[in-house]
């Protein structure tokens, strides 16, 4: 156990670009406040670094996301384990996942949306959060359900060699799609056309999105799973096929910056081509995780998914690997830990 | 029988704003070449001026839609009755809707596209155009089948007093539903509350869209049916409910222009919302199109659907009663009949 509980709140409101200074370190008394009724207190022992969580730190406005008050912990998805409850549905020990905060302890609160989901049996910490984790959840459900792709189906995927991006092209392949993957840079796009399967990359960084997906999807884009926004949502619309669904996951282009994520130019590609574009969060599908899990943990045991993770150990690591996110140069999933197995700090 | 064939030809690409000069009066003899296998020849004798006809005069390019070639006839819908048949489906004297051209006579080719759809005995020439025709059609299959609208919930219309939007806001109260419309001038928007039985209009001449539907709305909208696009479609994002659905009908606003339709600001509202977007065509669901005229016919029959049109009679009417589509003048379904039933000229 640890002897003070470690924070990192949010002290300012990100500037254009998000700078470690917007976060501030402070050390507490370790919590002894009683539990409301149905109240749960985690040890937080592995963070997930997501994209999305820069939205967050914007300030509160017109938005269905929340935004972190300033001064308070940065909110974040985490594992841990229950270490006083007021809540009959979890015990002390219990193994969960849940929507969080940057200390060693989170006093969660009993509303459905932060309500603590257990983790199966046989996964590590490390594994609830990364390998089956929100990211290839969200993959999962995003791709299978929001798109609704088809066998011999044309599937592009933005940020393809993210986290997410990655699950989704693998998956893709195990439905007999035929996939396309859009990524920076020439290692990403050969691991991509390599290990990971897929039938091409394009490499936004040195080619012409749109006139690549032109080439490359000549009867159009069935499916087209989006992590980034911007041009590269603007290409692919313009190359999508006649019922084509966008599944919009993500918007990374923008959000660091002070620019809100613009849609496409041309609304009547939308209403002529009968297309559907679809927002999603994987806490819709919270309900059948189970499900997802198990069809991941059987896809990885028979190495048709291939994963990557890039894992930081450390509390003082947390806003410096949140950042690393936005410049593009991270491979794998982003996770932190903060405690080992038992709670120990890290 | 006519004894030349008249044509209003695509003399320019509209700079801007639809012109008059834009077309061309030009009279032709009678078409007497032999058809080709498949095709179908028609004596026009109604047509509809619809909003969306105004895209197929842009120059060809990266869309969906068809681009009229200059110096051909205007495409536009139309019934009319079959003079020549080389198809086997169709024999002279039958009375059809198909996707037609401004003149007297029509040569269809026998694509699917375009393949002529048979009216129904008991309806006239005008109503298989007006009432029961395309854009109530389009009302029918957009609010049910792409907005999947619950009994209790919110339903938003813009363009609410026209043709396609005042059949959407009216099926929306037979199925048990809140709908706030939103239309240009009191005039209008007291046809809605009044005749129509809305629950509230919105008039975006003088009020501020947003803010009214805030209010309007307090538990967010839940189907959003857009006729109009630009701010207003903002407007509407802004109050969506989670899980709120968008049916793109079409983007008046600017078609014309020289601006293509733009999308949201802020898509993030669209993922954090799970909210759906989804473009399409009454063409889509042409196989249920009598099913559709038949709950129409019975609505109609209950007196639970106002209807009204704005009925021009005169081959030389066509390009003026279309433009006046742009000016937000007309009420009602705006038609142009060219002859009579029997086929003699107007």
């Amino acid at each position: 156990m640890a002897d003070v509980n470690r924070q990192w709140l949010l002290r300012a409101r990100p500037q254009k670009h998000l700078r470690l200074d917007d976060f501030e370190y402070r050390e507490e008394a370790l919590p002894a406040a009683p539990l409301a009724d149905g109240e749960v207190r985690l040890r937080n022992i592995v963070f997930l670094c997501a994209p999305t969580m820069r939205n967050w730190m914007d300030p509160p406005g017109n938005s269905l996301y929340p935004s972190v008050p300033l001064g308070r912990p940065m909110m974040a998805p985490a594992v841990g384990r229950v270490v006083a409850s007021a809540n009959p549905d979890y015990a002390v020990g219990d193994r969960v996942y849940t929507m969080s905060s940057w200390q060693d302890y989170t006093t969660v609160p009993a509303n459905a949306w932060r309500r603590p989901t257990r983790i199966a049996d046989g996964i590590s910490f490390v594994e609830a959060m990364g390998r089956y984790g929100l990211n290839p959840l969200t993959a999962y459900f995003g791709l299978l359900e929001v798109g609704q792709p088809k066998a011999g189906e044309t599937l592009v995927v933005s940020g393809a060699a993210g986290s997410t991006g990655s699950t989704v092209a693998q998956i893709g392949k195990i439905k007999g799609l035929r996939v396309v993957g859009i990524a920076g840079g020439p290692a990403k796009c050969a691991w991509l056309t390599g290990e990971c399967g897929l039938d091409a990359a394009i490499d936004y960084k040195s080619e012409n999105v749109a006139a690549r997906l032109a080439e490359l999807c000549p009867s159009g884009i069935n499916v087209f799973f989006d992590n980034v926004g911007g041009e590269i949502l603007q290409a692919a619309i313009d190359n999508m096929a006649p019922y084509g669904r966008i599944v919009l996951c993500g918007q990374i282009s923008s959000y660091d910056s002070d620019e809100q994520p613009r849609g496409p130019r041309n609304m009547m590609r939308l209403v002529y081509g009968s297309i559907r574009m679809q927002g999603f969060l994987c806490g819709n599908y919270s309900a059948r995780f189970g499900e997802g899990v198990a069809a991941l943990r059987e896809w990885t045991a028979a190495g048709r998914i291939h994963y990557r993770e890039d894992l930081h150990s450390g509390f003082d690591k947390l806003p410096g690997a949140f950042i690393k996110l936005f410049s593009g140069a991270n491979e794998g999933t982003l996770l932190v830990q903060i405690a080992d197995e038992t709670g120990a700090s890290r």
